[in-house]
């Protein structure tokens, strides 16, 4: 049981590091922070830490590792530096295949190499990075390199490296510090690393989360004052960008790419579309035709559950509190029903709202025999799965991420990933949706750093429709698409650039 | 041919009126307006006036009709009144059942005179209105009624009047000057005796198209400067109340509630997915299944097309300027393709662009023996059918809205509509989704009524997201639909108010 | 009320003709056969007389006939001939264009006429056929006439023949009597004068419902013994046929072309998926989304229908009796209950068991107000129509084919096409289906008259499989698909005829 | 790399023991013969072998296990019996928890014990059985034990056998003679301990495979010719019976299972749709969003395939031989074409044909980069994987089940399960599925051992149609599904029975 791995991922809030919450009123205010979808995206960066042992090469090495801190070894690679901090600098080579096989399915982050190397619109960018350390990661850290920058690079999440990737990157010279399983300590240990380089200062920052953001901000304020611009990926960090904004402490531009159209689609919508089948059947092998689902929440991850669900033949209903989420639910064939209406005959109940307590335990004791209970939505807090620890209840865990609760009459409810991500626990998400974000990230870099300085002022931006058009342009040679081109005369009708925007900002797409 | 038939529609462009244009750059500024959306639901409106025999109770009576014009006789309703122009009040009982079914399919509004009627919260309000005289506004124009207004009508369409609805609005008391077939000479002299009232002054105006208030504006300005609020439907209106305001000659507040969510959803996406096999099955009676078909456009509308004949068995491909809207093609399973790529083999093409020229007739040579072309865009423009007028080609019309276009070798393209909106011209529109556009109204004429008057300023405002939220949960009985409600905890965990409004602006549903 | 219409399509048991009924008990014996599929494809043929406007030519010419009964009159085609006997015989050009549209969507018909034509394999045959007269009838005539046969027609139901291609039949020299509105005696005078005609006899039979071949059977044995084979189409057709064989008087092979499993998927599931919308739609401008449906069978027809609604958004679940097809309906995602459960809150229900009285009056007492009623199986015994004709509910003709039946407390029941097949009355049929019936008959004919003696008895065959196969092959083309060749590795793996017959014959497809 | 491992499903023909083919003709025969579906359904019925570690409790206590041969141990139940032979008779406590997971979803059976359980219909009978010995096939033999019979089993399969499993059946009492792993002698030793016991003489078989039917009808020739009757399963074992009963060798009924509709359509169209989807996904991660895939066969295997892939986004084209199915599939909305037309583009390749070089060396030498190549068909000839053993390629593990085949200038082709049946190989069969086949066989034990002796001759018999319904219909419980029941008036108007059969043996479903 890993009660902690939720936590991991969504660090902001999960457990505590003084840095980032000064109060427990600050706490409270990312507690109250309303859109699912960011936190979603937050914590989506992470799967690769899944435990499918299909997915991750990490099984391939991690058990036979020794058990010394990284801290406390001396490593260095082929060209002899010792100017990183991994678990294994000799996994170099798995994390290498790893990386190989990512860039097959993230060729826009490839064709972006080869289409801006030729002026190398990074060159004397000094990066520092804090993300998920992942095959994926290291593709787009790779692009900023061939693209001229000089990068240094650290975890966003203490669980969620993949040594061998790290390994892999250290000895192609990036100078990073990461490893699986690193301590409170250690987490800011490599963040400081990261930035307190002699002779070596970072003028662009790469976040996922806010941590690197904020701890250059407190602890290296004359670095943080020369920053051209910060990129920032997650929810959590954008809310605190946003913040420091406000409070007029932001002396910086900086860019959300949380909010960009292709990411959001990706990471809500198509994903869980995909990854709701997948985290099901991984954990219990049910059969869908014919089952009775309700999926509560008609959101992007709702409609997601919902159309995948129902394309397998499930039958499904719907709850929703927004009435316009309801009448689309309507429109696309689902009752919408409260969940006390329900409960005693679906044979899989499916969270995907954002907000907490959905399934209470009084949802719970209704339910029928065998009935899957999980959670699409975000952290853990949409299914109350504290008030299932209860003497009278037995807890039988039947397989990884799979508990069996079961009643004194016998009845058992199957929870899966103790009501945390499902699809961040119990599947994998495809390179392909990671590199559209990595995409973003890589275009957001280029853009803060090229801009004339009137451009941005020290503010939030999002991402310029252009340029998520762009990113979205780079992906469609994947599907082997073609775009038809606007004549003159037909931009002229539309009162369009022939390149684009084409929408306006309010597009709903 | 019916060649005024489109200009019917959007009048405002499509045939001179002096008023609404004084050069031809106001009227280029028109055609160059961006979002087909807009002039979408523009024409959505008329969409009663459709041929089907079957929709209309038209058929029952006009007929028999005689050529007088009603301007030149006398009538007199049951209660005592002429003050109303129509066809032939004779026809009020006709009109009376076909708004009896229409009020059916819009319990919305039935249910908004419910709730409403108590506090009568139109009292005192003087509505002049001009919109399509069908089944659906007349329980439109009810409902104002049972709400305390009084109002005055006229159309806004000079072909699209439902003349037994008209009587039976003239039976009932409302003053309605309209009938199927008005002169332009004659659609201006409803306007006026609309609004030309001898002790009569009105203080709300209900517009779909802007004829309406820029007669006021022109020709009583001093009845303009008195009125409330303006709720305006269509694009073109909406646009026109833009140039006003960007002029500074707008002193009065308008409602825009073209732009609300629900109309758009269903006047695009939803109604589109229904209509599009409707308006191919009634003209063409077409078998689906295995049918290769490439829809230009991958918009809202488009993807409703796309979604309806996927479903049925259809073949589709998609073609697309949007990279944004290409990817989504993609990940929903069409391949993104240029039309000139795959128009040979296609066996039908239906544009939804919003733009001119998409289908031109280079591809229209290179189509296929029996291949049919329609469109769901907007307008007439998007399939150059005019190129297809040239001595070699031979026309021959095989039924009421189709035409086969014959080539000299023998093969023939199946042109709908003469390419105009095949849902408008060989499909309806349900009461339902009216019900949508004419509860949107309602409450806008509501809510600026008894708006206090420091609420809004002389400018155009889009629908409160809260009070779209409620239109949508007005529509939600119809599917017997049961909305959650949050909790006091969970409202406040969301930071939400419980009633709502429950997303934010920028919401992309 | 108009029993004797459905009568009209079946006429083989649902009028009184003494040639066909001996007593009471035999019209028994009809109505206890099994198979609605039989049943619906027998009904099927016939709906070209379809009432909807758009679909049929008659339009244009029968308002404006005279009144002069055709066998009364005199006339000549412009060939000199007047061996035949039709409306009006100026009408053929019109009718030549409706055969020429039907020729485009029969291309399987037109390439059995290139392929075969050299040969002429019906050489020296001389046929005498009773099936509906349409355009697509007239299509397979025509290419019987090309491969050589003689001919000579008539109508098997006295309202489905197109007045203007009966004329073209006439004008281009086939013998052809028929006309729309026949009395009973006309009937049988046809018949009569197509079968007896001085130094001409018939060698082959093409039959749709038994009528010419029993009369040939009775009036002209001498003809029939010497008849080389007979091919009948309905399922009351081969059902006399079974019946003749069984009491040993079938002294002629005969031919099932009904039980084909291209017409079968063709005629039930397939059709049945795309005239439920177009059906609904054009009655009643319903739309789909959101709506609750109840479908009565899950056999092709109730599949069919499903598979539609569902994926136009309607939310649809199903009732049953047979536990097989109950597991297939909830494997598919549909919940299988039963309709006294369900009545009361459905917005259609929709019948499609080949039984009688599965939605009874009580039902339609609990019904909601604006319920849709409608059938899809067969003949007009599903819903119990008799039972509304009561002195306390209203009938309101609201549009052809639809019937509001009013309770005294105001509830409105929508009753379609009184019962009888919707798809029948308010949806037309694609030329393309009925093109793979009228392939499955000239094959069949070809086969009967080449075939060796020895090759068939005197009983009721089924089409070999083969044949079948090579029906389908000839449709292909239509959607551009490419077959695959066995290899002869291949072929001797799987130990199959690389031509086919490729699957067993109780293969469920 | 486990070449032998498919060998292992498929043991009758895939390694040679001497009884099973006299010769290589004999072998041959079995090469030869044609229906996949067939194949399918036996090697199906081993999917418990699966590699997944979630799908199975092996995983908990194998590797734990020692090296000593099972028939060497002396182990003794908590009831003193050793009349058995099993890997560990201490696991037989995870055995039982996971029987018990098993019957949650084998509620049909569960219903079976109690509605047959106060009659014993199996009382009296002495039952040899040979099955994949897993958690399901232990809730068959714990209900025939149930319902009276005595049992004594073996493993049809030298790796299929869940050791746990096997220890349990033999605490509860039953003589289990298999484990995980036996040598061919041993697999032969275990069927013979089963047959051969000193006093108790087998009556009944139930058999997957064949294998057990032989050695009695070699060894014990005077024990076969007092068994009532034989339950066979698999293509082979069918097939080998047909060949005894042709050969006139057969002297007691059998019944073929294999062939029964709920079989046939679980084991093909539902487990393909959803295993096809779980097998790429744990595999590879794959997106299916878009993804162009080919999938070569449209029977049952394909249908299921091609439904749920396109559903999930992708897009899908299918090769056929077969002009009917290619039709089906034309009109289910997929393009026929052929592989080679098609391969360069594809981004899967999926065969379903039960062919052999479906997939082959030049096809492989033209797929792009990436492309994944799998099979769902049977056996491991479809793809031509011998092909691919030659020096100029590269073949790397990157997963279990999963190469990456790299050619000379780079190119991956994915290759999964080396061509063996994906869904067996690499993901799990639903509990749901293996409970109607193993119903179907306690009911045909039943049947068998009940009927009287005139009713089963000594031939090869299909399932009665009325016991087919009659597993369904204790299959629909588990879907709340309820059936209607036919009144009397209405089972007359049929002609059928109210209890069924309700359709004829032709049907098609």
């Amino acid at each position: 049981m890993q009660p902690a791995q939720t936590g991991t991922m969504n660090h902001g809030y999960d457990f505590p590091r003084q840095i980032q919450f000064a109060n427990q009123e600050e706490k409270q205010e990312f507690s109250k922070f309303p859109t699912k979808t960011g936190r979603r995206s937050l914590s989506r960066s992470i799967s690769q830490s899944s435990t499918d042992s299909y997915s991750s090469a990490a099984s391939y090495t991690d058990s036979s590792d020794d058990e010394t801190s990284p801290r406390e070894k001396s490593q260095v690679n082929s060209k002899g530096s010792s100017d990183f901090c991994v678990k294994n600098i000799k996994q170099a080579e798995f994390g290498r295949r790893e990386i190989e096989i990512a860039e097959q399915d993230m060729s826009a982050l490839i064709s972006l190499r080869k289409r801006a190397q030729g002026e190398k619109p990074l060159a004397g960018a000094k990066v520092v990075g804090c993300t998920h350390i992942t095959a994926q990661t290291a593709v787009l850290i790779e692009t900023l390199v061939a693209l001229g920058a000089q990068c240094r690079w650290t975890a966003c999440n203490i669980y969620s490296t993949q040594n061998e990737v790290a390994a892999a990157l250290a000895e192609s010279g990036v100078s990073v510090f990461a490893w699986k399983g690193e301590s409170e300590d250690d987490f800011w240990w490599c963040i400081d690393r990261c930035v307190n380089m002699e002779g070596w200062q970072a003028n662009m920052i790469l976040d996922d989360g806010g941590d690197l953001t904020h701890w250059v901000y407190k602890k290296y304020p004359s670095v943080f004052k020369k920053v051209r611009g910060i990129v920032e990926e997650s929810v959590t960090g954008v809310h605190r960008l946003y913040q420091l904004s406000k409070a007029g402490k932001l002396c910086v531009p900086a860019m959300n790419v949380n909010d960009s159209v292709t990411k959001q689609k990706f990471d809500n919508l198509y994903c869980c579309r995909e990854s709701i089948l997948d985290g099901l059947k991984r954990t219990t092998d049910v059969m869908f035709g014919g089952k009775q689902v309700v999926v509560c929440g008609y959101g992007e991850v709702g409609k997601g559950c919902c159309s995948a669900l129902k394309a397998l033949g499930a039958i499904v209903c719907v709850t929703e509190i927004d009435p316009i989420c309801a009448l689309q639910a309507c429109m696309d064939g689902f009752r919408v029903l409260k969940l006390n209406e329900v409960v005693r005959q679906m044979d899989m109940i499916i969270t995907c709202t954002g907000n907490k307590n959905v399934v209470t335990r009084e949802h719970l004791d209704r339910m029928k025999n065998g009935c899957i209970v999980c959670n699409m939505g975000h952290s853990n807090t949409e299914i109350d799965v504290a008030s299932l620890r209860t003497p009278e209840l037995t807890w039988e865990r039947v397989r990884s991420q799979v508990d069996h609760v079961i009643w004194p009459d016998g009845k058992r409810v199957i929870l899966l990933a103790e009501g945390r991500l499902l699809n961040l626990s119990c599947s994998t998400v495809p390179s392909f949706v990671l590199s559209i974000t990595a995409t973003t990230q890589a275009l957001a870099l280029i853009e803060l750093y090229n801009a004339p300085e009137s451009r941005y002022k020290q503010d939030v931006y999002l991402l310029p429709k252009k340029m998520d058009e762009y990113v979205a342009s780079l992906h469609l040679p994947n599907f082997d698409a073609h775009l038809t081109e606007l004549s003159d005369e037909q931009a002229k009708y539309m009162g369009l650039n022939k390149n684009g925007p084409f929408k306006p900002n309010y597009y709903r797409y």
